[in-house]
């Protein structure tokens, strides 16, 4: 499994990935998920991926070998980030072109989903979701974040949380935390964490973070944060109790 | 899609439910999930469902049916947790036998979990999960809780908080937050929410709680919650940066 998220507010794009890939539950070992494919200083392009890992390698390696081959299109060349989106989702077309009916034919999923934030000069800084069959979302001020993999045990923190103008900081140390919990609840992902985060405007990027398992600075970020988590819960004043007493067996007896 | 919770430890049980009820997503109801058969003064036995009402229905009306025509087995004859679990068990067993094939024709989920929460005399309390297949697991010291239903949700503050020795009141708030949680997240869990604690060794339910939205209890639960999270986010250290830089493309260029 995967946990891989994408942050956008008025301030900027926080993104970031665990780096767990199992097949199986005996075959666990560490992909990167978080690739900066970006042209410092003109355009700042960043991608998580989940999903499929041929398929996801598939379509970074086409990603980089158009920018290589410098073809008339690719990452560096496309003039928005929406062309850009549906470029990425038409890599990944053509690899399920290739490969999908033969996975199919020993029931493999072939999925993938990719995050794509960053921005272009002329253009606001943008986040989209890349499904599986090509088309994409973008996330929008109502909801300012997108996630994939398994995102549920991190979501409550972020609903709590995030907004279009919490400081790009603190969008960061919720990111974390959001990765953390999903960490703490689910085997499945796991270290290293990859960060990054993009300051609106300043087409790069200055702040960058690899955690690895046993990383003294994870370690004191989870236990500060459940201890702040204690202490607020246990500030929570008790619950008030209805006076009545319980049910009792007639009520709910069927005739 | 329903979220029911059982906390089991050395002061005793919290049990929690919600009430939506959907089949799609334009045909949304509220059933209650949480059922009281308890003798007060000689034991108590909570139960919540989640799954298929049908066969939830089905097996709580013969559960209630055999203490009223005094069956040689029923819910207040059974002299120990483990036989009742089996009990439960095999009743959902009964209607599945019933109706399984009938369900099956047209692709229709007829699995329902169950958490079976209670005390007998004689006995400690004891907290149980029973599986569609009619078979169960108990909780332990380990992991004192027990979730059916939507739990991804509502359990990472379950990870952060519970032990074995954590005051029942404050077990009750967490299962309260847990729930608020994941229906914030979530929108096929829904109020009213119905809690009940018991404490260990008293052999009658003297706290229950039902919350219907809107209740302002649960708003200034929620407010309160909400404002001590951003307050112990702010107060979080903010991320120590790697001083290097992003890696650059041409670090990830496959040739």
């Amino acid at each position: 499994m995967t946990y891989c998220l994408g942050i956008i507010n008025n301030f900027g794009i926080v993104m970031a990935a665990d780096s767990r890939t199992n097949a199986g539950v005996d075959y666990i070992s560490a992909y990167k998920k978080l690739f900066d494919l970006s042209l410092p200083g003109e355009r700042v392009i960043i991608i998580c991926v989940s999903g499929n890992l041929s398929v996801s390698q598939g379509v970074l390696t086409r990603l980089n070998r158009d920018i290589k081959n410098q073809e008339e299109i690719n990452l560096h060349t496309l003039t928005n980030m929406y062309d850009v989106a549906h470029y990425i989702g038409d890599k990944s077309r053509e690899i399920q072109e290739l490969d999908r009916s033969w996975l199919e034919k020993d029931n493999i999923d072939f999925s993938c989903n990719f995050l794509l934030g960053g921005q272009i000069k002329g253009e606001e800084p943008q986040l989209y979701l890349i499904y599986p069959q090509g088309n994409f979302i973008q996330a929008t001020t109502e909801t300012p974040f997108l996630q994939i993999g398994e995102t549920k045990y991190g979501k409550p923190i972020l609903d709590r949380t995030i907004t279009y103008e919490t400081p790009i900081d603190d969008v960061a140390k919720c990111a974390l935390l959001s990765i953390d919990s999903t960490m703490k609840s689910n085997i499945s992902v796991g270290p290293p964490i990859n960060l990054v985060m993009y300051k609106a405007d300043s087409f790069d990027i200055h702040n960058t973070l690899q955690l690895r398992l046993g990383d003294p600075y994870l370690a004191k970020i989870r236990k500060l944060w459940e201890d702040s988590v204690r202490h607020a819960f246990e500030a929570m004043p008790n619950i008030e109790w209805e006076p009545e007493v319980a049910e009792s067996v007639e009520d709910i007896l069927i005739d």
